[in-house]
């Protein structure tokens, strides 16, 4: 299934997109706060945002150019500000924004989708965005995927970028696609945003529910500390400039597409996981034996955002007592004689017992990922069965450090 | 509403109840560990437990006999083994304690409910135990109350016990409680139990429905952390002693009873947030203007649990972002547009907005809240309204501090 190979360029491996990353002084610290992607052609775009009754106006914004099923261009990132909890004046910038862009651009408006990430509560700083638009239009051409990347990072440590590329009737398909994670910063919270673009042609209804199924296998299943943001948004779009015959029903092209969006959020969602506030490992939850693939997954998640857990990792405990602790709180029936957890290589319980394990060994174990490869050997590996059902399921998260109750209680002193 | 008063005495204050704290053995600090309840004539019992898939023994035990409506006698309650996870061994454990202390005292095994915390993965010491009973049966008396409070500490800061009392039918009622905390310990896991006495008569069924419902605005909105344990039980006792007419539909009496049953239940649930581990305040979050009193808890205990509201108490910083986040993510609808939060006297945000406030004097509001006196001015007040309905609901909940991540992480090395 995975034939597929890594891509440089990240949102701009994809035939016929552009993007571009620059400083327009949004951000006190002058780093770079403004980005575009762009594709020369129209493309067709889906979206998943924040499920949370706060939301932003660029949010709102997209769900309707989305719902309406307009044909988009492209799509502007700001960081500094939020625009959350910022009201109609707030409404009106996002108007503003894709007005600005469009005539700047000499597209339509309605071919613009928004995102926004930074303090909430404060509006975007207007002149500077506006004024920035001309040299970010500039800017962007097919190499300015990494620099996008790097613009849209709030505090995050690592800008988070990947592409992939495969083989569908003969030619080359590619998905790009970038991510900002839950770096928490002044004075708020994490928002989670990631842009995906694909050369394939594919009709809108099927590239939407492949993206839903691909977030509820990836992003869906990351958790840092299970608060959500104002702002979280996921958008995907694709222009078949890569010239396959057009995906438009279930069949093998369309699994193959599928497979590969879904390792590109799965990589995008990770890297946001690995750099969760004072993270100093990934930790991949993989749960089997349940009925469905619906129950795995949420026995992984819950698993995974367990802070009991989590600190454990931290203080590298191989305790299977809160991994079956947290399994068992997660609202999915099984019968605990079947639980079985494992560590790395060390069967920590079975049968719902614990086991005689080498503890300095485990400890050892969550020790060596701490100080392991990004996202490589950095990945502490738990697997937990339930039973003989044939559900499978994987979350991911981090470990909860002293860094993380540093970095979110202390800036403001 | 509020016609009653304290008493001292803890579960030993009701008629006709003795208590009994010892150390057995069990745990290896030498502190006391063993405690028994229990009633000098027939009580009901109500209880409410785990809803954990992985159960200590004493859990299903406490099921079985109460499912059964087995009059109870008498409650053994040991700390040092949490007894989960221990297979039939455990749950034979479990029926070997019962049938040792209904031969020490002559009662009916059927009459005596159990319950364990400690160590998971761990069986009782179980030839301790049963040589500590003739010793623990020896030293119940009606003042016993504080003790076996203090026996059922694991990790707790303080004991935790209450008594009040009211009249119904021109006579003296009584109800007790002590409960233990979320103190997690080596190397596991909080667990939470409560113990209730009564000496009103009162049918089983009406008394169990009482306690749902008080649970339901105590223990179940109160978070530390968002797990929960193996071993969580509430067990509740009335045995009838006040001598007043037997309560056994709705009515006044009823009604006196249950406002009564809800304050202990919700002093021991405030008691145990606030000494969560590395707790520095309890928090208070009161949330109005849902349709349902259902929706105002959930949105009230989403915010108690927030790692990231918690994280900005502790930093002492007025953060309504997190707060609106928060709310937002409860799963329960609302108009953004209609959210108004207020922290002590401080209003922070209204019609969805942030105001202008003395950010100086919020936080300052929050460093007097960490200096306070023990459940009086140690409570950080936090009133959320998100639109007009008449559903109110609050929930209860502690900072975030270093400490909670030290505790967690750092025993095994």
């Amino acid at each position: 299934m995975a034939d597929w190979h890594i891509v440089p360029g990240g949102v701009t491996a994809p035939k016929g997109f552009r993007a571009a990353g620059i400083t327009a002084g949004l951000k006190a610290s002058g780093l770079p706060d403004l980005a575009l992607i762009y594709s020369e052609t129209e493309a067709i775009g889906a979206g998943v945002f924040t499920t949370s009754q706060v939301k932003a106006a660029c949010v709102e914004y997209c769900r309707q150019k989305l719902a309406a099923k307009h044909n988009i261009r492209a799509v502007l990132i700001n960081s500094g500000q939020a625009n959350a909890a910022t009201g109609e004046a707030g409404w009106q910038d996002a108007v503003a924004c894709a007005t600005a862009l469009a005539n700047q651009m000499q597209i339509s408006a309605d071919a613009i989708l928004l995102a926004s990430t930074g303090v909430i509560g404060k509006r975007i700083v207007m002149d500077k965005l506006i004024a920035g638009l001309p040299k970010l239009v500039e800017a962007a051409n097919d190499e300015g995927g990494d620099l996008a990347a790097r613009s849209i990072m709030t505090t995050d440590l690592v800008s988070k970028s990947i592409a992939l590329q495969t083989t569908i009737d003969g030619r080359p398909v590619r998905i790009g696609g970038m991510a900002k994670g839950s770096g928490m910063i002044q004075p708020n919270m994490a928002t989670m945003l990631a842009f995906i673009t694909c050369d394939a042609a594919v009709s809108t209804n099927l590239w939407q529910q492949m993206l839903v199924r691909a977030v509820d296998k990836s992003f869906n299943q990351v958790t840092v500390d299970c608060d959500t943001s104002t702002n979280d948004s996921l958008i995907a779009l694709a222009n078949g400039q890569s010239r396959t015959q057009a995906i438009i029903e279930a069949g093998e092209s369309a699994d193959q597409l599928e497979a590969m969006l879904t390792e590109v959020c799965q990589y995008l969602a990770k890297a946001v996981a690995r750099d969760g506030e004072g993270a100093t490992c990934l930790v991949e939850i993989q749960v089997s034996g349940t009925h469905t693939d619906v129950e795995a997954r949420k026995i992984a998640l819950t698993v995974a955002g367990s802070p009991l857990v989590k600190s454990a990792i931290f203080g590298r405990d191989p305790n299977w007592g809160r991994l079956a602790m947290a399994a068992g709180r997660a609202q999915v029936a099984f019968d605990q004689n079947e639980l079985r957890i494992q560590m790395g290589d060390f069967l920590l319980m079975e049968h719902g017992q614990p086991l005689e394990f080498d503890r300095a060994a485990a400890s050892n174990y969550l020790k060596t990922a701490a100080a392991g490869e990004y996202l490589q050997t950095d990945t502490v590996l738990i697997k937990i069965g339930v039973g003989q059902g044939r559900g499978i399921g994987t979350a991911w998260g981090c470990d909860l450090s002293y860094d993380y109750v540093k970095i979110n209680a202390e800036y403001t002193t």
